[in-house]
């Protein structure tokens, strides 16, 4: 088979279903052949470089299970590959279905490579960053042919899927600098790829040279997550003909990558207010032609600092109701500080809360099975069943435990009073004392 | 003028623009002939208590901002009349502007009396919890009268609005039981009236008597909270027939209420999938013709107790940006526990960040003014100004405190890869470092 074709499309083209196509099937409870389809149209993308061999492969999709992606990554914090490796598979553990490896500080290669060897997490990254790192030279200084240099390297590494803001150019400088937005560019490597350009003078690299990048990338299978460096930063740049006008240019790039046989993504906002998502999402499905939508919050106030895991996960239903299929993991230190270990925690599970609430809405086959189940267990007060069913049945448990009920069937908050207990008693035509 | 009227519905049909009115308005950016008529209508309900003379007046309705309230009172937890009321001054001071007294425990006349007299937010009750206690006798022993004189009881304490279950009837018994809703009633004063209808044989003593309850309302202006009894307590239940049942008799009861000049709101779910929220909040507003809606979450998964001050976040924008005027507040002891103090402080940030995004969705008057400034204090590294205008500004501060920045312009999370420090100095034509 390896032979027959490069990528998941190109098989999904020749009429190939692959192993993983079939692992995705099961997991979604889907035929073989309706998810090769959906590969071959670009509705779904299966990241899987060729050289990540301990994968275990999802599908993104508006129309499959959301899934949900987790940033973390060496720093100038947290230097011991070991310690970051831990939180890499609690994550995993929680649910996490991605994991971007944003590592910032020393010698990224290693970390990098202990990642794509031992996680079954798909894995992104967003070169950019790396570029500066990787050639200890600061931004100036770098060549365009740097920056594809790094995207091989992390190809030939066995990253399943990488941020590339291909989507600006010379033209976005002047529209930015024209269009007077609040907040400009929010997005960090779209903003180190425009400091680039406006220090150089030069057109932005990953959208001069994106047909060698597409080499790339069918060669490994690396699916391209194009970056919307314009996503807004406040609720006041939302939908603004900046996000709009790279929105435009990213679908015609999707189709590029099409034609390659590479797998796409797009990514989304960013900060918006929360009545225009629907459409926004909608946007996207058509612009670029259902292409799977990879969306960073939407943050649905900004004057949220210290919640924003809950302002985007307000979003991120909304989102997810109406079409995105990834959710990147916002935390509690949003726009403050480095996530240390309990916010990445709580980003994970409002993503998560997120991500399930988003595909009950939509109709995801089986996705309210736990929640029916929850609910028997709620009746009959089998509260074992609770935490097991439960996203964070732990901290349920605790709960409950830590404020003792005066009565095992009932919780502290009710006492006699909770109804449940009785409707229970009022059904089967006993006494219910209340006092 | 105190004479001419007994209601606020009275006045505003009379042409009487009364002082809470003009209050009102001046807070929502509003001209109070436009709110006096809207109270005419019955659109915007202005809980005000006739005795409730330290109140603070606000508007409840659809297109005002939206409104929260905080459940308190004395429990066999805690029984400190002066305890319970810093909690009550705290909640007000995060900014909630209803209070509902559920006291469960002792003499709970003292503390309402107490609450009335010294605190400015709307003061809801639910009567009938209060009935066990008042009387120190159980249900079964209570008779329809005891109800109404306790309903009476509140009224002439002051008492701004009361949560009263008339919707449900004997045939509701007979529909809860032949329906085998997965829930039954989750309601706690629904499943008492249940309780009580099920052990006498009786009728519903606020649906038997619904007419003395309106003199005694109208006596006083004591707004009816119309009870839903039958909101749905998990997805499963959500939607069906015994919701939509009690629906429509809610809808029957806002019109006789009207006829006597008494202000209503209608309590609504509970739990209910993301995609079937809108669709609600629009049929509660056909049927009960514009009423105010109160919600209760909604809670848009089952299985995230521990964190349904989340669940309900999201619910609760979806609610208001469709027109829901009044969010309940959930905190993450939900499900769980009786909620200790932190949980009551992440109850009310996560029903104020409904409740803000939901307004500027459906575009209040003046309700981004905070955040663009937001977005403008980013753009500028101006920390105390975004302290200032931050829902939880303390909160965010210590998150950053804790993790000193190597750059006080940046934060630690992106140190020199901050996007707001290479676009300002970009856009400045200034040299970029990162390294």
């Amino acid at each position: 088979m390896e032979t027959l074709y490069r990528t998941q499309m190109e098989a999904a083209r020749k009429g190939i279903i692959t192993d993983q196509m079939r692992a995705v099937a099961k997991k979604e409870y889907r035929d073989p052949e309706e998810i090769r389809a959906l590969v071959a149209e670009g509705k779904v993308a299966i990241c899987a470089n060729r050289l990540h061999k301990c994968l275990d492969p999802n599908g993104v999709g508006s129309m499959l299970r959301t899934k949900i992606n987790v940033n973390l990554g060496v720093s100038r914090d947290c230097k011991d590959y070991d310690v970051e490796m831990e939180k890499v598979m609690a994550a995993v553990n929680m649910g996490a279905e991605a994991i971007m490896d944003l590592s910032s500080h020393g010698d990224t290669g290693p970390f990098r490579r202990k990642l794509i060897a031992e996680c079954p997490a798909m894995i992104g990254t967003v070169p950019v960053y790396d570029s500066v790192i990787h050639y200890r030279r600061d931004l100036s200084e770098l060549t365009a042919k740097d920056f594809i240099d790094v995207v091989r390297l992390h190809a030939e590494d066995g990253v399943d899927f990488m941020t590339l803001h291909c989507g600006i150019t010379r033209d976005t400088v002047r529209e930015i600098k024209n269009h007077g937005r609040k907040m400009n560019i929010v997005s960090r490597g779209g903003s180190l790829v425009f400091a680039w350009m406006c220090m150089t003078g030069n057109e932005n690299p990953f959208y001069e040279f994106y047909d060698e990048i597409l080499e790339i990338c069918r060669e490994y299978d690396v699916t391209i997550s194009l970056g919307d460096a314009c996503r807004p930063g406040c609720l006041a740049d939302a939908g603004d003909s900046c996000q709009i006008g790279e929105l435009v240019r990213l679908g015609e790039l999707t189709k590029r990558a099409w034609d390659r046989d590479v797998q796409v993504m797009v990514e989304g906002p960013g900060h918006m207010p929360f009545d225009q998502i629907e459409a926004n999402m909608k946007l996207q499905q058509t612009i670029c032609m259902g292409a799977p939508f990879y969306v960073l919050g939407p943050i649905v106030t900004d004057i949220a600092p210290g919640y924003d895991h809950i302002t985007s996960a307000i979003g991120g239903t909304a989102a997810a109701a109406a079409g995105a299929a990834f959710l990147c993991y916002v935390t509690p230190a949003e726009h403050l500080a480095l996530p240390n270990l309990e916010d990445v925690k709580q980003g994970i599970i409002a993503s998560k809360i997120a991500a399930h609430a988003g595909d009950i809405a939509k109709h995801v086959p089986h996705s309210r099975d736990a929640d029916d189940l929850m609910g028997d267990a709620r009746r009959t007060f089998d509260w074992e069943k609770q935490w097991e069913l439960a996203i964070d049945g732990e901290t349920a448990k605790r709960v409950r435990d830590e404020r003792k009920p005066e009565l095992e069937e009932s919780c502290s908050m009710c006492g006699k009073f909770c109804a449940v207990r009785s409707m229970n008693r009022a059904l089967n035509g006993e006494y219910i004392d209340i006092l």
